[in-house]
């Protein structure tokens, strides 16, 4: 019963989320779909990170056991076929036979985030569901210089949402840099794993920090104060990509 | 009467392109309509670019004349609010007032476009819509050779619609760059002017080549040939941006 590795690519839009859930479709449930139609199994995958509704995935990771021994590359363009056929905008990058004791979320010993802000007066039209419109002027650069206070492990309480089921609320956070290209500004966050909510909320309270209604020493004071209340606006779902996880003795996926 | 120049953006996917006609949608009737919802004009708009159903801009330029005196930055915000609230994928980015004898069409001494061709052996999910897909490898090395030869000033007949009205199809191609960035192949086309479906017909022929199909002496051969039968597939409109129009005096937009 070979372990297959899935590599994929989806806009967050339509769906619940990744989850399996009641009610609206979810990523997971599209591709376990497109695996019965494929196989004719019924199968539960698990991915790396469980990006929730309208998150988007550039490079997100699952992995799924099959009865029979498919050629990988067989398994990603009968599940492309399949996901096309229902109008899914999913699609697999890639598809590998792995060791049976990867996991795509418990192996996994990093994930990357890029979170998109549209920061122009005008809103987006070609990036709609895409991006976070802010149309007041955001300083990044002072962005920037407050997110290097979240830096570290600490207790990111005041950065977690009321619905997170992580034991700890302790985590360790490697990269979160603030840059501008136009008028776009990109944030980049980098960690073993995050809280629910974690990187959108961070990125909420930047943006105070980019209005000019925190300063770095604020932001840093909402961490310290360990209180969900103390978090600025938990910023839209649309903005957020989750584009590489990686795994040890792997090379890392493109970031 | 003051005229008004608009820089627009727009996803062109919902609408059967810039041009009003009876039936579907167009980007014209909706930005005609949020100026009727603005200030309860009822006008008519000329744009530099008639670009095609599906296909999109990220600068087309359009005027208009106004009965009232408004601030220019009043006309972008309130355009903008009503055509959001009518759920429209279209964007003003700035406007200003212009000198009367100012045309959009017809002043206009240079359009660039831009042609996303997604190259992979896996469908788009993020860029679905946005991008023509083309699984087989492609060498954007021998496509970019092969633009060379229609560069400068020829009868481009081969490469032009059956439908097209324009008087002659003589026509001075500026640049016609092909380079490939990872995934992603982009083609920039730059002229004065441009003949009906003539950007989309010569990225379809120049992916022959890419694909090995065709030699650069091919695509020379169909050019020469001036014959619309000598054309390759015409690419679909998915792939294309209007990214930029050139004034006289005025210095170029965004490319």
């Amino acid at each position: 019963m070979p372990r297959y590795r899935l590599d994929i690519e989806y806009h967050g839009g339509p769906y619940a989320g990744w989850q399996r859930q009641d009610g609206p479709r979810s990523v997971q449930e599209a591709l376990e779909q497109a695996i019965k139609s494929f196989c004719g199994e019924t199968v539960s995958l698990r991915a790396a990170g469980r990006t929730d509704a309208g998150v988007h995935a550039t490079a997100q990771v699952a992995h799924v056991d099959l009865a029979k021994d498919w050629r990988a590359d067989t398994v990603r363009d009968a599940l492309n076929a399949h996901l096309q056929m229902a109008g899914d905008l999913i699609s697999i990058l890639s598809s590998s036979v792995v060791e049976p004791d990867f996991d795509a979320r418990f192996s996994a010993t990093g994930r990357r985030y890029l979170y998109r802000i549209l920061n122009r007066r005008s809103p987006p039209a070609l990036e709609k569901g895409r991006v976070w419109w802010v149309p007041k002027r955001l300083d990044a650069e002072a962005m920037h210089l407050a997110a290097q206070r979240l830096i570290g492990r600490h207790d990111f309480t005041t950065f977690r949402s009321a619905q997170c089921q992580a034991n700890s609320p302790l985590r360790t956070l490697e990269r979160l840099d603030v840059t501008r290209t136009d008028d776009e500004i990109e944030i980049r966050a980098e960690a073993r794993s995050f809280l629910h909510n974690q990187v959108r909320s961070m990125v909420g309270s930047l943006k105070r920090v980019g209005e000019g209604a925190w300063t770095a020493d604020d932001l840093a004071a909402a961490l310290e104060a360990r209180d969900r209340a103390a978090c600025g606006q938990v910023a839209p779902p649309d903005g957020l990509y989750l584009v590489g996880v990686s795994y040890d003795g792997d090379s890392p996926t493109k970031c």
